[in-house]
């Protein structure tokens, strides 16, 4: 998706961090910050990149995807990377390296430290991440594409909803439409709850019918071109009882005041403050167990969290999702998500589905 | 699936890797460990093992599915896992606790480290893995369940097949049966591939129509009640050339005197060869670019591997895959794939799907 350049950009952006190591080269390690330096998608790899150099390790699976996704220097390792990393570590004659802290397996880590002794490792946090916190308008877009994929794909499985299918079954539709709308698959386990079980906030689709005068919580994501997308959609099925209808217009109202507090300079707490204050007002505060919402991209969860301490500031070209949620043991739970994209003024909804109680 | 005495059972022969070990516990960090030790199915856990007691921490979304699911002590931390690990370890007096070396990331690692400064950390590698190549009665029903939905997708969906369908439509119809059927979801990404592509081992489904005259090989693997599936097809789209079809026999060949040499006692690496000599035969060995197989059970890809130098024997109850393949850039690739449970005398194919090419 992207060009060359916004690879060779992004690498750039790394330098400063690895300045604030004092460390000679940067060692990445998770796929999706590989992905996100490189281009490169395969699922064996190590990224190496110091002020002029950048170079990726891969087994031999991946030689033509390699050079053909990348603009960095392939080295196709025939045994385990590390021993490829540490022929490039020396000839580079490099005396430190910074690791990605909380992307590294500990025995990985280990097997670095022992083909690399004399090599200083520094493990550093979420450098890439928050390099990837802001996206670039190739991003937007293809979050963008995500999202309407995602949509249609619910739009369409609910054209074959009837009561009495499943959970299961519903679900089977939604991520059968995904595919043959053009995603690679979900980005999630898809939830299908309904009743009493909408009051899990992680259900599991199960295998009972989907019963008339209940709620019916779906919440779905695709992975379209290595970008996710993430919506939560709450139906009555048949007629909601008045209190679950109140409830209804309690988290819609909390989350149309959430993505109105959404705009460059305002903490991510004050997002979350905007949607619990609305459910405080109906008395539903306590109901709300989890964060507001939470950045997405090639990653389900990203930097930032919306939640209720944290002070990072919203800047133009996050995306967030907007999900607050209410949930009754025994009686049941409602969430509505939507993703959006910080503006310059605020925010864009990038969701086009509906979220007036709609009842299959 | 299992019964609260099998879990206490696995977890008494896991001790006398504790006492290898001079550990006085073992503390599990990967959720496939987690399960089979002691049933719990969450996305976030920690097991404590100690001669005389089993602690399973998880956080607040799981209350009741922790109690419900295993037969463990269960501590539900608020916070981290690694501060109610810390408690727990103090009160037990513990001196040295054994790590999963190859199962805990690095941050982890040295997150525990930090809040059990004391106590001594002994990583050490594949202790419940090993446990795991052996697999219960239950378990092994658990694996032919999943083997035999998988095959019954796989029949489901290619009678909905047409020639001009695209890979990425066939690998949808495939999902959505295993769905429909009763699967949690894949095993693995599934493979769809055609013409040419069938020579790459590991083709992502393409957008591109499925042409006649061509080979198409199918990869698939469901998740069922936590079992992995794995087969392996390949088809003729129409009548393929001679070529292929001596491809073809050379392979089934291959796999059949794979299986006849699976019995225990019998090295993963004679089995390995007994697939590699029919290849020679037929002049194909060079183009068998990967193992002959591999264990399945909670997790795809499990001990043994079936490959060229893998020492380890067979035993009774291994539950393994027999996968021959060759491939031929700009050609094509064949892979025939079933899998298998090693018995008393022999094996025991568990996948019902016939292995005569067939022609769509």
């Amino acid at each position: 998706m992207e060009n060359p350049p916004a690879f060779a950009l992004r690498r750039q952006k790394l330098l400063p961090a690895l300045r604030d190591a004092r460390a000679g080269a940067y060692l990445a390690t998770a796929l999706p910050n590989i992905r996100y330096l490189s281009g490169f998608t395969g699922s064996n790899a190590a990224l190496l990149i110091t002020d002029e150099r950048a170079i990726l390790f891969t087994d031999p699976r991946y030689r033509t995807q390699a050079s053909r996704e990348s603009d960095c220097e392939v080295r196709i390792a025939k045994g385990p990377l590390s021993s490829e990393i540490a022929v490039a570590v020396q000839r580079l004659r490099l005396k430190s390296i910074a690791l990605e802290r909380n992307r590294i397996g500990f025995e990985e880590y280990q097997v670095l430290a022992s083909v690399l002794s004399g090599v200083r490792l520094k493990p550093i946090s979420g450098a890439v991440e928050a390099l990837r916190m802001v996206k670039s308008a190739d991003e937007i877009a293809a979050i963008r594409n995500s999202v309407e994929l995602n949509s249609k794909a619910l739009d369409q499985a609910l054209r074959q909803f009837k009561p009495s299918m499943t959970e299961v079954d519903l679900a089977a539709e939604i991520e059968y439409r995904m595919r043959r709308l053009g995603a690679d698959g979900t980005a999630f386990d898809t939830i299908v709850a309904s009743g009493e079980r909408t009051a899990l906030p992680h259900a599991h689709p199960a295998r009972r019918p989907i019963e008339r005068n209940q709620l019916l919580l779906v919440d779905m994501g695709a992975n379209v071109a290595g970008y996710a997308s993430d919506m939560t959609r709450t139906f009555g099925v048949g007629r909601p009882d008045a209190k679950m209808r109140r409830m209804y217009r309690a988290v819609l109202e909390s989350q149309l005041a959430a993505i109105a507090a959404v705009k460059p300079g305002v903490t991510c707490a004050q997002v979350d403050r905007a949607a619990r204050s609305v459910l405080r007002g109906y008395g539903l505060e306590k109901l709300f167990v989890h964060s507001t919402g939470h950045g997405l991209g090639l990653e389900i969860h990203e930097r930032p969290r919306i939640g209720r301490k944290e002070a990072a500031k919203l800047e133009p070209g996050m995306a967030i999702t907007i999900e607050p949620g209410v949930y009754q043991e025994g009686i049941g739970g409602i969430r509505i998500e939507d993703t959006v994209v910080v503006t310059s003024r605020g925010c864009e909804i990038l969701t086009p589905t509906g979220k007036e109680l709609a009842l299959l």
